[in-house]
């Protein structure tokens, strides 16, 4: 960057936590005092159920800075908590924002980080009510709670679902999975290259889905709207299949899904095709989507259809008969966790 | 350690997760759903207000594991949180405890840290309702968010206080800075000796003050008996000096504290001088100690000097007249925040 850059140092704490939030405004009624005290102070009325999620990401482990703009960065970060906040049919409300900030960051560095978690904040209608900054010897470190809210006793959990629910999902799958490995693999050839530029044309879509990431809310207004309340749901961060073993298990139950109902997007494959990937795998276990996957009762079938962007790829079974994929030539493939598990690494 | 050691990628996310976790049973009413789910479910009842706080710690910055022990480190990094809570006038009732781990931790490491953070919750009856857990390829990483709540109305800002208010302070000061000290001096000493026994004679008090501090509940507890409502509230994390000048600009006033009537140890006295440390500057800016520092109206002072453990230090004055200690000889010094700045160093 050629613009001016300006040492943290030169600020201090409380002078970057200053410019950092400056000009915030406050969105939601809920939010009483935002940042500048001990803590933030909320009100929310007694029909409400109170929902609390929080992520921590860390460089080198969920995300590379070779390829990953600072903004877009904030902006994910931010947006994977809404997601957790979506997948309880809820609507977030808050956030906190704690960062851990190695030398190497110049206030120019945190601002963009910042304006990328303010502008998903704005989007989602989101406000901003504390956090906490220190030095990170390491990398950086960004961990955020969120707080939303859903109408008393409308909230989700992933432990409802019963035997004959036809299980949905939103958008598609396994773009996100693809997005980097095309980025790894722009990483890889432009090692020690100055003045390499990345080849994305055509497949926009992919690096979209895995920089930017978008929380379903819409998809949670849909369902309210329609007066659809799913029997349980999750998001699709660690991949289709682990999330729906984490439903089944948390349910008592089994399913079974379609491979040919599994939604996928046309660049999605072209990139698998070129990769020489299993494009089912890549939608069974490629990660951080953040789409919905829901059940609701057969009785919703028709009124699920008429919402956009939802596609029912299956249903739920008893337990005995266990999770299982079927695919295009009639087989079943039993289900398995391969989504992310960075501590088994 | 002799005993067993299990790697953390035996077990995976969810097994370490589950283990962690296993037989917590939930205190608090406002506690619906707690983890195994994207989200925790909260109920408060709208007479309250809801308090949200966060803090993250890193190694190497916030804590050293060559001298903290980890179950140590799981209380205070609880309390800390719970502390926060306290100086909004306060309970604490929930956390999300979100943990970065790297290879060289096993199970049994984070099993005693968690042990930790559950004894605080215990203690201070807060429930555990939520986190994320990850691989770090840097050091341990901690973030916990804290959610307690007031009476609709009673939570305290740093910004009430006024003109004549006197300024109180709990327990006593600079000890856990002189623990520190202490801490540090051994790890000198015992660099490279295998045997070696650190000397903590006669100063046991500092040690734990600095490895176990604890939020002060009982004051806010016993405030609210005496039907005392404080203009104005902090704790003293980055020492007395910085949170007097925090108080004041957010209250836009000053104040005078008298240096005779800061609450010192007796073994933070004898450490300083062991040390040929200033005291009265080891006390104005050592931090982690974790007090009340509030303001009463004068009204209130027969009232406060009730109150077992809680000291008149001085009074709030017109803005004007800046912030100041007024030394033993009359003099005046004006305050400077000189407290924990870790971004700067």
């Amino acid at each position: 960057m050629a613009e001016k850059q300006t040492e943290i140092s030169q600020l201090g704490e409380f002078g970057l936590i200053d410019r950092l939030t400056e000009g915030l405004e406050k969105v939601n009624d809920s939010t009483d005092t935002a940042v500048g005290d001990d803590c933030a102070i909320l009100r929310y009325p007694e029909d409400r159920d109170i929902l609390v999620t929080t992520d921590l990401l860390l460089e080198n482990v969920h995300f590379d800075l070779t390829y990953v703009p600072l903004k877009h960065l904030g902006y994910k970060a931010a947006v994977v908590n809404f997601s957790d906040v979506c997948a309880m049919n809820g609507t977030p409300r808050q956030i906190t924002v704690s960062l851990g900030i190695s030398k190497r960051f110049t206030v120019e560095h945190i601002e963009e980080l910042y304006a990328g978690i303010r502008i998903a904040c704005q989007y989602y209608n989101v406000d901003i009510v504390g956090g906490d900054t220190c030095a990170s010897n390491q990398g950086l470190v960004i961990s955020i709670t969120c707080i939303g809210d859903a109408p008393k006793g409308t909230a989700v959990k992933r432990s409802g679902a019963h035997d004959t629910d036809l299980i949905c999902v939103s958008g598609d799958l396994g773009a996100a999975y693809m997005g980097l490995q095309l980025l790894e693999r722009e990483k890889v050839a432009s090692a020690g290259q100055t003045d390499f530029q990345p080849d994305f044309a055509g497949k926009e879509y992919l690096v979209e889905r895995q920089l930017k990431p978008e929380a379903r809310l819409d998809i949670v207004k849909a369902l309210h709207e329609k007066g659809i309340r799913p029997t349980s749901m999750i998001d699709v961060s660690d991949g289709l299949s682990s999330e729906l073993l984490h439903l089944c298990k948390e349910s008592h139950c089994g399913c079974r899904v379609y491979e040919d109902r599994i939604p996928i997007d046309y660049q999605t494959a072209v990139m698998a095709e070129e990769l020489n990937m299993n494009l089912v795998t890549a939608a069974l276990n490629g990660g951080e989507d953040y789409e919905l996957l829901f059940t609701v009762p057969l009785t919703d079938h028709d009124r699920v259809k008429e919402i956009e962007g939802i596609k029912v790829i299956g249903y739920i079974t008893k337990p005995e008969l266990g999770s299982a994929l079927i695919t295009r030539d009639g087989g079943e493939i039993t289900l398995k966790a391969q989504g992310w598990n960075p501590l088994a690494e």
